[in-house]
């Protein structure tokens, strides 16, 4: 139950956010355009993408810590530890990031999105559509 | 940007799904019950969820086939092939599979939720609030 698992990325984020001070707190807070950049290898994958949808976005947060199991929400020192399964810290076992973000333009293996937190170099590993949407599964 | 990185399962699931003709074809379908059952490890991480919440539960799907790009969406031989990124198909890159379930029940490490579309033994990696709850981040 417990082997390791490899995630391999399928692409990187190309974003004005360069460190985690910089970057909002929260998703639905605000947060720039960017460009998801895929490997070549993943175009077919890619090829119903549509602009103007909304899509989920998976991330690995690869300057995460990993071995925190508590926080305080917002960084808040008011707030007390909070186990990390109830918040959305990007340090956390197994530190995968989740964004709701809308495909504001497709070129090719590159795709702008509208409000994406993630940092510049964040390493992509999915992309889904909104559960509820046609095309599901 | 390609490098590696390795999930770490922190549990996984008990459900009466076995195999993946028996599952429903989608989430919002209808599922049954099952217990998240955690590592011990992570119980600090755990210690703030509630029953009657919702949360949104990350698994790797362990059988999935990791070379699909593209596959007819709920295996219906009419519809077109569709690039993977544009289903919710469990055959992709990265099967990281993503429901939200509502929490029945907790009892020490292990957790009952409603409606998760999950084989038996499925690991599981991750637990996020569902954004726009309190708590967030």
């Amino acid at each position: 139950m417990t082997q390791p698992y490899v995630i391999r990325p399928i692409g990187h984020v190309e974003s004005p956010l360069r460190d985690r001070e910089a970057a909002p707190r929260q998703g639905d807070e605000g947060a720039p355009d960017a460009w998801l950049v895929f490997d070549a290898t993943v175009s077919e994958a890619l090829r119903d993408l549509d602009t103007g949808t909304d899509v989920i976005v998976l991330t690995w947060l690869d300057r995460a810590d990993r071995d925190v199991l508590a926080v305080r929400p917002r960084g808040d020192a008011s707030r007390p530890m909070t186990g990390v399964f109830s918040t959305r810290s990007p340090d956390r076992p197994n530190p995968i990031g989740l964004h709701r973000v809308t495909i504001a333009a497709i070129d090719g293996l590159r795709v702008l999105v509208r409000n994406l937190e993630a940092l510049d170099g964040t390493p992509i590993v999915d992309v889904k559509p909104v559960l509820g949407d046609p095309g599901d599964r």
